[in-house]
């Protein structure tokens, strides 16, 4: 019996289960493909809807702009799963820090924590006020009636700190790091809360139809090594062991991506996630040998390839599926979902990542077939 | 005979050659401390003096404010190591693209380079136009009169070339990763002339007085796994290929750090540099593990720690220590020296950075005395 065939409730059965098989390193015809931020500003008719709903949470707590938004791409490109439209602050925002976004610039909480008292405040947030995130989960659920799994998401509980702390991006994360070094009694607390949201933020992501959920470590890797174990690695830990790992009997894999966190892949792995994401400073095949056969990759393209012509796509697409596996072992090439290192820069001309998910499928499909020659 | 015995013309000998011993990866009895930034804005007298010479060019290009501002630090504290003042981008200033620094923000070039025929224009400028550099090293070799060592430095063919294509910082390095993607052929050109034109301005530097030289790929991290091979680490070989390794009798060590570089610290070790440079997120004990004996480490503490207080900069600066050589190995821990994995931030203390210096010293002699206790 196919692992996928029993589907949640009224929802119809999934025709492309690639991308599930592929997190938990099943054959797969071809390398399925998905972006990070593939729903986003590059798109015309994601920039559309943005200036319709007028800022970027009234687009992302609104049921039929965020399923409109997710499925754009989609629409476009034979992308082999989707992602929930939303933001990896939604968690802070229901505790009540006051998340923004102005327009051209990145995320703002009005509220930053930054004392003693603020931090004793803190507490895991009443999944209440987080419904609109649940409700367009199921709405794209419906949306999709089974074209490719739905992803779900949620920052890292040291990423969340970061912006909770810093108030806002940062270039040095002094205020953040400040704190860790000072008062890591502190910190700790802090993220020790984050990570029981974040726990129940995404079990409540799987309950309502969510797929598979990954975990974005954005800021990872600012820390030290030493710190990134004791403050972001330990909080990621304590999140994997509350999230569920199958839902009505069918497995949700979970991914965890550490940007810059290449030299801890090994500890990484420990925690057993289903997939690492990767940046691209690593190498897919120094990866594989460190995480070992227990665990599948994602990525790992650089996002300003796209920026590039067709002929370089796809030699560079090729690199990376050979980085993964060389030719003479892609036919049993199992566990590696292709991905960008990073997000879709909003520079992106759409009809580029159409040359992009065809490529990596077209090429693929032909290295996993013996003999055959793959050149592009 | 000591290997430093002889000096350099008319310059009194070296008083202090721990630094120049641990870059050759011999025994010392502490290790050696200087830190990158080390004079900057954190400092009092030098934000006078760069009121006082109106622009961050004319306090580097002045022969006298660049000697007061680079003894600036060693008058406050026992650094094992002086660092010339001034700044990675002076060889593409001159040639001709116009390097800038608006108050409070990052350098700026007037004339970008940014298609095929300003390419075609670059080439190796002539040094009398960086004669400026030359005279600051060899008055600054006076003013130091032996105290400690001089260090000269350049940015990396590839970090120049991304400021020259950017003409400032950026986020993401769209413009130069586009060229690089896009035209290849014309990045090879710029890396080219760069790296040649590197490789003289450190030799000239090393003539000069320099006695150990750095390059700083500080944006090699930001280049895909491949991309970093083929665009940044062959052109600091190229650099490295031309570079005196000793000059009038004395080995002249050559240190070579890639910011974000720790996924290829062996790549980088295959070229045989004396030393190399290390951000806070390589483990010390897995980088000696990855690059074998025949090459020093410098590094590599967090800035941000000397944003906490006196007792966590010690515990930290022990940690450091520690993950070098393990208390049982440390009487024969030779080839580190210790430095932040960045510049010191301009949020430092002054005291602070004495609260370090004054650590690494104690603590460093005191690991190196078998049986000692080294508690804090």
């Amino acid at each position: 019996m196919p692992l996928f065939a029993t589907m949640q409730g009224m929802i119809a059965p999934l025709h492309n289960d690639t991308f599930l098989r592929a997190c938990l390193r099943q054959p797969t015809a071809y390398t399925p493909v998905w972006l990070m931020r593939q729903a986003g500003r590059y798109l015309p008719e994601y920039r559309a809807a943005r200036a319709k709903a007028g800022s970027f949470m009234a687009l992302a707590s609104n049921t039929d702009f965020a399923t409109e938004v997710t499925m754009q791409p989609l629409d476009r490109f034979p992308l082999d799963a989707a992602i929930l439209f939303s933001d990896i602050l939604t968690v802070p925002d229901a505790m009540g820090l006051g998340l923004s976004f102005a327009l051209g610039e990145g995320p703002r909480f009005a509220r930053p924590v930054r004392d003693e008292a603020a931090v004793a405040k803190l507490e895991v947030p009443d999944m209440a006020k987080l419904r609109y995130v649940f409700d367009a989960v199921a709405s794209i659920r419906k949306a999709l009636n089974g074209r490719v799994p739905l992803i779900g998401f949620s920052g890292s509980p040291w990423t969340l700190a970061c912006y909770m702390v810093e108030g806002a991006g940062s270039d040095d994360y002094h205020l953040v790091k400040s704190l860790l070094y000072s008062r890591p009694d502190l910190m700790h607390r802090v993220l020790t809360v984050n990570a029981d949201a974040v726990a129940v933020y995404l079990n409540s992501q799987i309950e309502a139809g969510a797929q598979a959920v990954m975990i974005f470590d954005s800021w990872g890797g600012v820390l030290a090594d030493g710190a990134f174990q004791q403050f972001s690695l330990a909080y990621t830990q304590r999140v994997l062991q509350q999230v569920r790992t199958e839902y009505e009997g069918t497995r949700v894999p979970r991914i965890v991506f550490t940007k810059g966190g290449g030299l801890w892949l090994d500890e990484i792995a420990a925690l057993q996630p289903d997939v690492i994401g990767l940046d691209w400073t690593v190498n897919l095949a120094k990866a594989r040998e460190s995480v070992g056969a227990h665990v599948a990759l994602q990525g790992n393209l650089d996002p300003a390839v796209l920026l590039a012509g067709t002929a370089q796509i796809e030699a560079q697409a090729l690199k990376v599926l050979e980085s993964f596996a060389a030719p003479d072992q892609a036919s049993d090439a199992t566990g590696h979902i292709f991905n960008l290192g990073h997000g879709v820069s909003q520079r992106t001309a759409p009809e580029n990542v159409g040359v992009l998910v065809e490529a990596v499928h077209r090429l693929s499909r032909r290295m996993r077939t013996p003999n055959a020659s793959v050149l592009v």
